[in-house]
């Protein structure tokens, strides 16, 4: 058990504080000889990487990852040996000082009081170890994971933004690069804009959702019980800060489903493969891939440090009100779309490795 | 790691198929010395059982739980010794005959496709480990969970079925246990019962939403990352058969909420504890109980059998129609109710061991 | 985590005390579609079982499996389905009077008076879940693990018993099912024959030392750090009852050799595969087989409970004599045998599912 | 399950090759508000430390300890924080060049054609992971551990080099310090000195016995079956490189112990505990602490790397001779001495908090 890493086969344990030194992860159980692109890395971090546009923290972190271990040079390629993969991204835009004044008070909405009651102490730089600086480690792994499984791509994509849903008839990819909130609908990514604007000025902060798609998963992986991949997937995109649900498929709309509407029915393809007519089912029966497209979702919650001041208590039990003046993100989805893909990647990597362990 | 186990300090592993001799489970990391009621693990058993009233299936189980390892009598009360709990469930009344019509047959919904192409085989045998059967296992498990946590309350409620969804200003749990659907709003319920019978007589089949609450959890308990309370309810609840879906407190409307909104302002009570003024949340920030009602949700999926013929395929790769005439549940998220209590309540028990192991 | 599992992707979990109605274990991540024999394993229950000679516990146990799920009838045969295989072992033989009087006394050099350190209370009727019965469980797993690595051969034996060696030079695994010591030098055999009788009838046990011997392990097996084969075999053997000690090639014997001699020298075969000239290793360098036998020595000390009145406490803090008259082996290291058997089995299998999860 | 990590509450991953820019370790699970001191690791590491003899391979490092994250001033004194400890270990003195004459050839004894035969490529460099390097970041999570665990003692020494054994009367705890053997009788370390000399001039080498001594644990530590604590202690102490036996207590030698002598008589102490008469048991039955000293043993087999030219091949298949000049230990097992004492501080670090954890 360890409260700090995923996965089994490929595991990924985290470490680092916003405010510490350095944060990193090391992966365990990479198989050998995949190549390595330490710019490759970069890309997804970047990605991620505060400080992009108006709409994310104005933080500037190089967020420039480092690797220490488990590569070498091998005909003239980086490769992984299979030892553990240690990667170390450090801090470098950490001003303290901005988070004094929240030192012995709990903001509301965030995880202040709940380390405190756990821990007997909290890092309040920065959130520590509850920041959202933590995934970048996650990125990090995730592009590591994407080697494992190079017939499987995952894309992820902000579907809702507040009120502002997305239509999925305008759904392009290459859309999603062009606007700063990866929305995939270009019209919606508009509204968006002059929407988060508002929020942004007005020092509010709002939730949203994120879509995460695989292509390329073949029918077999997971396993029943507790091994299951939709349950892996639920664990993965839970564990990501701010989010409260997770849909596979069509997700909680099920509930409204009758037995005839979600049955994916099925035809033999004239390549001699099984073609399913739908895909309600989000890629996974029974805890395992069908070889559809995998469909994943989470919501984000909105970011819990807002200008307008809140009722909260402080560490002495005083009643105190709390406004937060540190650099944030009005939208932390906006950030999770990245995560989402990471997360997406390391489970898939860990079932393609589980798969191949018990099957052959 | 393990497909059929969950949790790490309260471990249950479950075995059996739905149609095999037995099923059962082991619990494993029990703590001493706790009282248990056979009688008491049965009458949870019994609210999961088959054939309670017409809208559930007709199979009839006894369902009769024996215990085989793990307790001994102690000072005139039947203990837990710390040694492995294994609890059996023998299988009386399988028919496997209606099941020979799709043996060769992929049922479009269900997990035989995917278990054979995992496999390379499947027990078609009224789903075999797939079958909702294997649940029984983890209610039992779930019986001795509830004894590691005394002064925390679990309870569970059907709070949607297809579009009936119940009016929350009605909730009264007592009504719970007076309709067959586990419903807390009366009035619901007999709409349920109008709806879910016609359904039933069409041969159709029909969705969910449970919600899960557990009170009296206090602060502190579940851990940073993947260690995280809610990542952890989200794959147990994930884990159970047909589901798709799983929220804490708010879910997926969280990406609609303001910071100013989803912000759950605190203020010191009278008896000097920390009060919250709301529960967005859901009772855990940060992956950690705030000390608030854990609140969780989960869509179930409506039956895949069904009378309706759907197309499929078969083993052979032959365009079939699949029609299902054993004996089925409905709405299966009815006699999910029980399940969300038991997989709540093992979560709860790692997670308090776990908290204990840490911090002492 | 779990106290009573071992093994990762093929994973044993044991339950069961010595006087309560069964025992048993489940068998998780055994690939599907192998053949499952269950006379087979009742034969290797059968090598284990009490009451084989006057050299074992009188005991009589039928010692029958049953398999509870995980196989099914495909094409004829018998065979997994990659879902759990849960065995069961009835106890028919149950004289729990016997035990009375040692209820409230520690034996020394039992685990009496550490188990009630530990929880509280002790199930005291024939040990409990310390007893050697537990190992029945683990010997069933074993012959499930044998199918999971069909080219290697395991086989054990008893090289020590008390002050008789064997002679290395007159090892014939012929000989080894000819005695009832399972020892492969015959002439040793006949003096233990002399030897443990004396033992045997003064009331007395001895100790012993038992050889395991892997044949057909290919290189590449293993991990480094903590992951490492010998490493997971040294846990094995030590978590079987009684034992004390364990050795991997020449074992402790390495302290007393030079570099030049420890060194096992390596040249080209015929048939182009890498040829050892000495395995002092005992077929594993760095925690990774090297394609030589692997070899493996664990000791057994002689069983606590003898005749002869030994000083010990009760609950109560009194002074007691303590004397034992219940059934039990003079040498419970015989038995030893077929149990280290079924460890290295389960350790093989499990690092074979990994190595293949990992490389492929 | 991990390759690079042990333990399960207190929770050890280590990264890191011989020849890479860094090594280190991530400690997961460490209780919050234990005092941190940074010269004490450091002073754990410079025991370890190369170059601190003769005796001793003469590389160069400075093993300097940098830790990343999981603590912070708290009240003036550097506390852990309960989230994950890394620390980082950079290394120096790389002479990559000493090593390119083995690139293609395989080391007797060594674990380079296992990791070859396992991965397809190895970094040669200094051994790569196979490095007793890897062994600093234990020595460093070692020094965590034993703040987990503040009212237990650790020590080991060299018991054992060559033929030369120490005389257990002479054990004087004092003594360890004073000789570069860490060797408790003064008499032995002297013998060991001039023996010593002789093996490094002839660039020969020669293995080692270290025992490992903890001082006041508790009865009732560990678990039955497979968390037995000394099956922890086996599966840590054989994870060591170069270590092919362990013994707990009496160890190897327990086989030719009768019943009455390997049964620890019990007494009632004037301050009403339990009194063991003896110690056999090394501390711990049925997988249980006693409350007597834990004790146990590992024998380190002699450097590989040896002057005297060996067999061998190389990679394309040609017999050669092999012949190691980088700079070596004449004698492994000494630096094996804070690396024993280091390993049973993490699994005492971790039974403990598995025991709080199940018993409370």
């Amino acid at each position: 058990m360890s409260h700090n890493s995923f996965g089994h086969l490929f595991r990924v344990t985290t470490f680092g504080e916003s405010h510490g030194p350095a944060l990193g992860c090391v992966v365990d159980g990479c198989p050998p000889l995949l190549p390595v692109n330490v710019a490759e890395i970069q890309a997804y971090l970047d990605k991620r990487k505060p400080g992009q546009s108006k709409f994310t923290t104005q933080r500037r972190e190089a967020d420039e990852v480092k690797i220490l271990s488990g590569t070498m040079e091998h005909d003239g390629v980086l490769v992984t040996t299979g030892t553990p993969i240690a990667m170390l991204i450090e801090n470098t835009d950490q001003r303290s000082k901005d988070y004094s004044e929240i030192e012995a008070k709990y903001r509301p909405g965030h995880a202040d009081y709940t380390y405190e009651a756990k821990y007997g102490l909290r890092d309040h730089r920065g959130g520590g170890r509850s920041s959202a600086r933590e995934t970048a480690a996650r990125v990090a792994a995730g592009a590591i994971a994407r080697k494992v499984i190079p017939g499987v791509s995952i894309r992820a994509a902000l579907v809702q933004m507040g009120e502002i849903e997305m239509d999925r008839s305008r759904w392009d990819w290459n859309a999603v690069d062009e606007n700063p909130f990866f929305c995939p609908d270009r019209d919606a990514a508009k509204e968006m804009e002059t929407y988060l604007d508002g929020i942004r000025k007005s020092g509010s902060s709002i939730g949203a959702v994120i879509e995460v798609v695989a292509d390329g998963v073949p029918a077999g992986w997971g396993a029943p019980i507790y091994g299951k991949l939709d349950a892996d997937i639920a664990a993965a995109f839970m564990s990501i800060n701010a989010v409260k649900g997770v849909e596979i498929g069509d997700g909680m709309a099920v509930a409204r489903l009758t037995g005839e509407q979600n049955a994916d029915e099925m035809r033999m393809g004239n390549d001699g493969k099984p073609v399913f007519l739908a895909n309600h089912a989000g890629g996974i029966l029974g805890g395992i891939s069908t070889g559809q497209p995998v469909v994943a979702r989470f919501a984000v919650k909105p970011t819990s440090s807002i200008l307008t001041p809140r009722k909260s208590i402080d560490r002495a039990g005083n009643d105190v009100e709390v406004s937060t003046k540190g650099r944030h993100d009005p939208c932390v989805g906006i950030r999770a779309v990245p995560i989402g893909e990471a997360m997406m990647a390391c489970v898939l990597a860990d079932h393609y490795l589980r798969h191949r362990g018990q099957i052959g």
